[in-house]
């Protein structure tokens, strides 16, 4: 059985190697005994109406992953000791049809999940989301979301009755009782809207909608002490669509907007999400065309690197308490 | 009635204005009293199974033709003195369903070509040329074809079945009846293939194919013998997707094949349809988010304007042969 | 009459059809009875001194301009439901004469201004503000004005006399009479300086002028309240230079001070302008051979979105004083 | 055992999964029992002594690789279908030490060698080549070369006695015996010299220099048959120094010469290696952070395949000889 | 004798002549009688273990420096009017070897500080600090330390046992008494770590470390009045890696680490290092392969120059000291 | 006295110091004693009335040209032992002036020219010719010319009246007797024209116009053997405008014109002009904002050094004449 532990460090360059996230040993779900994380990649983006590109995300995440060393000098955490975490691969996916899609993605997650492995997503657009809640909620019933972005993606529908695109996902999530509106909250949502009918859904629901101006006004800490009594105690789903980061800080992705959220506050944000009960999260809508330098790339690399601290330290502590019950 | 002819010139800075294509008047369909060619362009990239983004395609097209002049110095052909021109727009198009965009398409050059217009079409990814073709068919009946490419497009089918994909509108094409195989040229296929499926296919049913090392050993003047006795006197369509050119010329293409046509052969083999009876031309494939400098979209716009000439040429031809009879 | 209101929304993709302002109805100022606000271009640089290129202003806003929506989440407000709304097209330059171009721009903006249309003017470099200047004071008198930059442009010659720069607009209306310098407030205004003789004449005229530090330690809003009280309640122009902005968010500009404004507090202090007696604004200096990636274009699309926002506001208002009247 | 055939065509995108070269299965030498054509990258640049970079070549080269499909068209060869192919990962380097570095990828060269399988290396700078050589020549004897590069690499030392970097590799290779230099052809040798030491030491040795300017004037076909006819019936390697492109085609590497070969004439001459005795190979000299779009990656990932292609015959030969002897 | 003051203003264009340091004249050290501040080039990076590159440094921050103008408009220094400084040319380096290159670099600082010049140096990777602090060591004794980056460089060795790298020169200046650790701070420290011995290690010795979540917390002015105080009033090396700032603000460089300092920050601390005994200073790390638009380039010039003024403050204060005394 | 050699070699990295042309010393015209061959830049781009920029180019290719080497392989020429050749700075310009520019530029050249020192002038748009033609006609009477462009440059008005433009330099020196149109030779022109006139003009003055399709055809040993014989004896002026080359090897440029000449060609036509009576030579239209990782100003070094090595070639005659005479 491989160790589940990154191959970087003083001992092997960060540039050699075949790129899997974060240098972490290749297996397949059905191989994966004793994984406690699973990162994969989902390269989907059918759902995308305007820039498309994300499907080319998973690689360029890992590539960029792979710089990464292994311990949070912030938090000091280091994700690899406190729980095992393996490169699982990509979801398969159909470039020519969209709902074949959905359900070989679901299909993955539900053979990850359904081995107890904690999945982290690096998508994709952001319907990726769709069929990874589809596969959590099966297990853990309607999830509460911690959600970051720039767009709501409550929208209904598309050019005349599309349900099924990137502006939509928590529409339908919300529909199929995947997540719970009530313990859901959105950081970092603006700019121009088509009608403004997703954000009247989403608010009549019980979505707590923080736009940027309140994010920046507030500050970083009161909004996320108010996020972490929203969302509660149950089981709790992070999503972090790159567009709500700043696009000079994350220029590759489909729909940038102006005057976004700085990566300093999103990282803190991310760590402040220690101690929910976390099942699952993604980092979605990384578009490689679209980047310059690789930036977005190593951008959101770093965030799923805080996300995998606060999943680790979630995974060992439900570790913990198996153990002591 | 607006004049049809370009506002570009020693008066008009070629940077100043609305960018339409080659600064043409533009007009609907509809409205299009006069025009005897349109040009136009199809925002239309479903049919891409590989790297998206050739939607962007006529928007960049747009940009580069503005800075054209009107006098081809090579052959002396002034097209704006030979026929009325406008841009058309872009046919209309459903960016989340692929059946309804051909559907779309095909109803908006019906509407171009039963006008009597021919049409000069800026694509949108190769299957933009299936409904172009539907429309021209139901006019013209099946048409010969002068096809530059990397790639045959001949493919029947993608990830088990799926029929509509830019790698398979001539398989289409020849089904439906839309154009004739045995007076169908391929110029500049090449490079690694799936299983050769498409290119037994293509031969099989008439098509002849011309290989970029043949190309190069026999030279274009020779191969565009060949190809104007392969098509000869019926009606003709002239399809160029960019990919047939070199990368290093236009690198901005969804599925760029290195050691392609270099442009001035290219240049020279369009000049080379001259005489032939063409009813339509399209110029596909133009991926500006994998443009570099908008070289490929000034290669594209010069092309087009080689093949503006042609039709031009074409369409004066026509007009004269209708006066005297 | 056209529907001046834009083409974009959930029914036609924003990356289809020609690249107008934020898909407007595209008219000419002679032809554009009803319009209430007039966007155009003006595609000259011909007082630049560096590093030119702004003469490409006009398209790159245009092209980026058509991916906004319509409606601005953070203050409800529609623009395009408050005032009918144009593309004028780009003022006529000649590109081998600045004098000859200043006389062009400033005959096309009177028949703008002269229709009672308000005009929001997308550059160019900053010389452009002279000759809009020159229209607009022609009808409402000296104007105050709120400009955003690094630079006071304040200057008075450079090269041993040579007056007319994108250094010098600002000196130049004071000598004209086109601006009220008691009225004038200047914010972001950094870095290096060849001498100070443009700050020293600036203040003493009564300029008031905050500089980056300032701003950036006192708030937005405490500075906008006090430009507020500067300008007062006569007719105001808004000048918005783009290399206000910090270079990592708006890097396609010919003279890029780093240390410089972030977009979200732009946008914030536009909307604050929001009551004052508005006639009209400029976003100048976007030159997109130096932008990466479009994102210069993209961040000068949305701070228009927020001047037509305020312009609106003030138009409507107008309209209503009228009708009250 | 994994069946050692790529996992790309038209079941799952090309875009999907980890990236290993050609989308092979990636097995360590030590498990790697039955492969007969070892890909490999060698992630050092230590010997670079103008623009270094050359160390991220096997990531890129990877990346591109994954894009190719199996059948040659110009040829008709499957090389997966000739010979047992896997991605062995990347030579163990430290990037702190030349010589320790040169070490280390023998020990791994003699690894793959001594298991009889077949090298094709994907660098790093063109020193890589030596300890490859010594490799080889322990278990081949003194090895023929065709070498295609825009430098001889002949040079002696640098900097005052430097005697290993990537300007010295053939030298040194002529000095340890690895090549026989009577045996070697170097094609598409161009531009400025320091002093012209390296190619009268090269011709003196009994080197055969072809210069650009020759292989222009005589065409390619010529001048591989005289290529063949020098490196005789013995064993030979290939080395393919990137920069032998010209780099319109080849950008991204660290000393670029203009004026250099075709990609089209490159892959027909290494399509004429077909027949010869191959033992190894290598693509060189590839930098991405000096890159355009990736297409120096794809260039270099197409030229790799078709050294696949002759390796692949080479060794289907060798078995065939096996077999009946 | 030339006068040492910049050739740059209002009468010669900025981007004319020859780029040397702010357009400053050029002399060898050895002719360089009667100037105070020597801006000179270090073009090495050999110490670099990841992405090298730096030792293209100097070319462009020389290249950029040539756009500044003379006066500071925040604090009112002319630092030309204040002390003599002139570019010194680069250091001569030996790219093949790491150690001889050292000696060159201490070699030629020693004959800068030997003659009284204070220098500022642009790197290079940061070990080019060693030699320079060797340099200005053995005529001020141990120095104190502002010292600005996203990493310690306190590591003691990499890949078993190198112990002169990137990340390693502040380990061995402590070692060699050239900086007393107990008088040197380091802010905007960040991100992931292999193990964390560095910062162990170094606060052991007294350095005190400001991490990016403590300057964000405190803010500038705060943090600058610690470092004030931490260095006193004895002599004082500034050392500024450009990755301590944001790579949206400066992506050229090695190692990015995001969420860095912002610029504006970065300006308004150099300038509270005024009044310290500044001895000398450097800015390294520019790595221009991975600039994007000269933005990485431009920060760095211009936070060379907010050194430079700093560093004049400093010398006339000396100079007025010596006078007075 | 300098040794007027350049500084590059084995010795001293290529990246390493300030970036004069070729690394040779930099002198001032007045105090270039001994100096036969004066390279210098005109960094002036009044003249553009496209896309603006080549002001920049001087700067851009003494960075490439610092990349140079010292021997000409294919011809075995090393010009700097040929003839004493010194980097001679920038020519002054006013950038708001442009008829003041001309005369700054001409007055510079005639310092040059008036100590019988050869220029090798980089540009600059193309009207940077004339000036240096005036200088050198002065001096030598009308010259005969070869001028490698993709246009003529022969129009004779722009914008109603405008007389001097980069389009126009040729008409001018024709009207000013600045060259002699019978002995002019004028080849790669090609593609799109406003209405010819230009091309009629040249032609009916004795202008020898070899189209690019021509040039194709027939191949450079042809056209360079009829261009020798048009120039003829007499003193023959070199111009070799950057946009003659096809735009995937020299994109930055303002005009770029598909279909050009390839590099290879181009340097072996330069070669071919060995034995002409060269007195000067330009390389003009580098405009590094649209160039590509500085392919342009890399691909103008290459040809600047062909320049150099013909110009040296006749010098050195020149020498040896006088000397026997």
């Amino acid at each position: 059985m491989p160790r589940y532990e990154p191959a970087f460090g003083m001992d092997v360059p960060r540039f050699a190697g075949i790129a899997t996230f974060m240098k972490l040993p290749h297996v397949r779900p059905e191989e994966a005994e004793g994984v406690e994380i699973g990162i994969l990649g989902v390269p989907f983006d059918l759902g995308t109406t305007n820039r498309p590109g994300a499907r080319f995300g998973p690689r360029a995440l890992r590539e960029a992953a792979s710089m990464l060393r292994r311990l949070n000098q912030a938090t000091g955490v280091d994700p690899f000791a406190l729980a095992a975490c393996a490169d699982l691969g990509d979801a398969p996916v159909n470039p020519a049809d969209l709902q074949d899609s959905l359900r070989r993605i679901e299909a993955f997650l539900d053979g990850v999940v359904g081995r107890g492995i904690v999945p982290l997503v690096a998508g994709g657009d952001h319907l990726t989301s769709l069929p990874v809640l589809r596969a959590l909620a099966r297990r853990h019933g309607p999830l509460g979301m911690v959600h970051f972005d720039a767009h709501t993606d409550f929208y209904d529908a598309y050019f005349g009755g599309f349900r099924y695109t990137h502006g939509t996902p928590f529409r339908r999530a919300a529909e199929e009782g995947l997540i719970d509106p009530r313990r859901v909250v959105q950081i970092g949502i603006r700019v121009t809207l088509y009608d403004g009918e997703d954000v009247r859904f989403a608010r009549s629901a019980g979505v707590r909608i923080v736009p940027i101006e309140e994010l920046v006004d507030r500050g970083f800490a009161a909004v996320m002490a108010e996020a972490r009594a929203v969302v509660g105690t149950g089981p709790v789903y992070a999503s972090f669509d790159i567009d709500a980061i700043d696009p000079s800080q994350a220029p590759g992705t489909g729909t940038p907007e102006v005057g976004g959220i700085d990566v300093h506050s999103a990282q803190r944000m991310i760590r402040l999400l220690d101690g929910l009960d976390l099942v699952g999260a993604d980092l979605v809508e990384v578009s490689p065309s679209y980047d310059m330098g690789g930036l977005t790339a190593w951008t959101g690399a770093n965030l799923m690197f805080e996300l995998l601290c606060v999943l680790a330290r979630a995974a060992a502590r439900r570790r913990a308490d198996q153990a002591s019950s």
